[in-house]
């Protein structure tokens, strides 16, 4: 990081956005952060919180910024990009923290004329969203992916990498093709199937009881992510669709055995899938 | 319960056998606990760190227990059964903590000439198991199924209730097809479908990289239930498979419908479908 502490602007005060900046500020790792929200009652909550020190009224301030991170939905990435590069100074790094990143490094990439770009995702989140959800440990010992591309500078990787350290993240740089194939197996992945296992359980809830007075666990854990953001997650299934396709039909090779040794009640199988699961995660876990 | 604190036996003292008897010790609430197991060595254990009273040589020491607690794998219930009952004292009380329930009841009930039967099931677990992982607190604020049968008589049935109350239960009543429906909704069909993602997952790991350290939540919930016991869940499995193939099958309609979604991008459907997850997930929690 240079020796003057850089001022950055967050674009999307949100969970995310806002963490970033109030982590940074606990760090005591900027000069300012400025604020850019398209929703002008979470800028002023923002403000108001303490997340942001200043409230852009307009994109031509983000000038002053050395740093811009756009923390807006996937999807929204391409028009934030388009409505805030033409006002950043020539030479400031831009940054996103999408959770997909092929598709928003392909819409980016031609819009990238002033400034130098790296790619980022933090590993880190919670269900709630808006200003008033961020603090300043979100990303407390969690990954952050760095993605740099061939047009990133050594100077725009460095400064990503500082910040992010900076919050608390452990940095890892990976490319961005095996990024979203990893995500789409640990994260996009899970989620379709709890979204799925709720909306089959739901359904089938002849009953009329509260079902998850029930559970011990698992399927306690399976609500607590399929509640996540609904436009979040169609935004990302979307943006990541071939990885997760192909995931998801991988997925269903698996589940259709399974269901096929329930079926027959074959004993020897089921129990080499189950004993399989487990040293599938214990190797996951120990290496 | 009687005035005079009944004697109980725990055939099977693991972690949920040893948790019931030492939450009961702690309560005060039995005059002594038996412990009888045919792993020797667990048994020793189970003595040793005062989980039992005494450690019984054999079943026909069990004459002097008021209850028989049947705390061993779904698919030793009968053997155990068969092994215990014609020690049991005429008119005592047989319980067990089978999570499945039609199954251990239907190979139960032509033994039961000398002794009251009640069923149950405590909704509480760890991935531990053996006298050593039990402990005094694991059943507190949890439901406990109770699933009586037309031959429970009142006093068992009152019996089996009170000591699960006083090892910190909520006790529920409800019949024996109704608990393992909804378990095979809530409980068996999540441990399948976190089995087959971390198979899934497990397989697909073309990176050789540790997935796991880039998960921030949903796999590593899957990645916990996927872990629990091999033997116990092929047996639950088998012992509970109408139900369960009932479920996995509705499930797979909603998980197959979810995968044309993405395929095809069906932006309108994903987002009904995430909604729809939500709004399940949320009208669960409230009810």
């Amino acid at each position: 990081m240079n020796s003057k502490k850089p001022t950055i602007a967050i674009v999307g005060v949100g969970l995310i956005g806002g963490s970033f900046a109030l982590a940074l500020k606990s760090a005591g790792a900027v000069e300012a952060v400025l604020g850019y929200d398209l929703d002008g009652e979470n800028l002023k909550q923002a403000l108001e919180l303490g997340v942001i020190d200043r409230a852009l009224a307009s994109v031509d301030e983000l000038v002053e910024a050395d740093l811009v991170m756009l923390a807006v939905p996937v999807k929204a990435m391409h028009s934030a990009a388009r409505e805030c590069i033409p006002s950043m100074k020539e030479g400031a790094v831009l940054t996103d923290c999408g959770s997909v990143k092929a598709e928003v490094v392909d819409s980016l990439r031609p819009l990238l004329e002033n400034v130098t770009y790296v790619p980022g995702h933090p590993i880190a989140g919670t269900e709630k969203s808006g200003a008033g959800a961020a603090f300043d440990s979100l990303f407390h010992d969690r990954h952050c992916i760095v993605t740099p591309i061939p047009e990133s500078s050594e100077r725009g990787i460095e400064l990503v990498s500082a910040l992010w350290r900076s919050a608390g993240c452990d940095v890892v740089s990976m490319d961005v093709e095996k990024h979203d194939r990893i995500f789409a197996a640990v994260s996009h992945l899970p989620h379709m199937v709890a979204y799925a296992l709720v909306n089959s359980v739901g359904a089938y809830d002849r009953y009329n009881e509260n079902l998850l007075e029930y559970s011990a666990g698992g399927f306690r854990d399976f609500t607590r992510i399929a509640s996540s953001h609904p436009i979040m997650w169609r935004d990302i299934a979307l943006a990541n669709r071939d990885a997760l396709v192909e995931m998801m039909e991988h997925y269903l090779k698996y589940y259709g055995e399974l269901l096929e040794m329930v079926r027959s009640g074959d004993e020897d199988a089921l129990l080499e899938f189950f004993v399989r699961s487990k040293n599938n995660r214990d190797a996951l876990l120990e290496k």
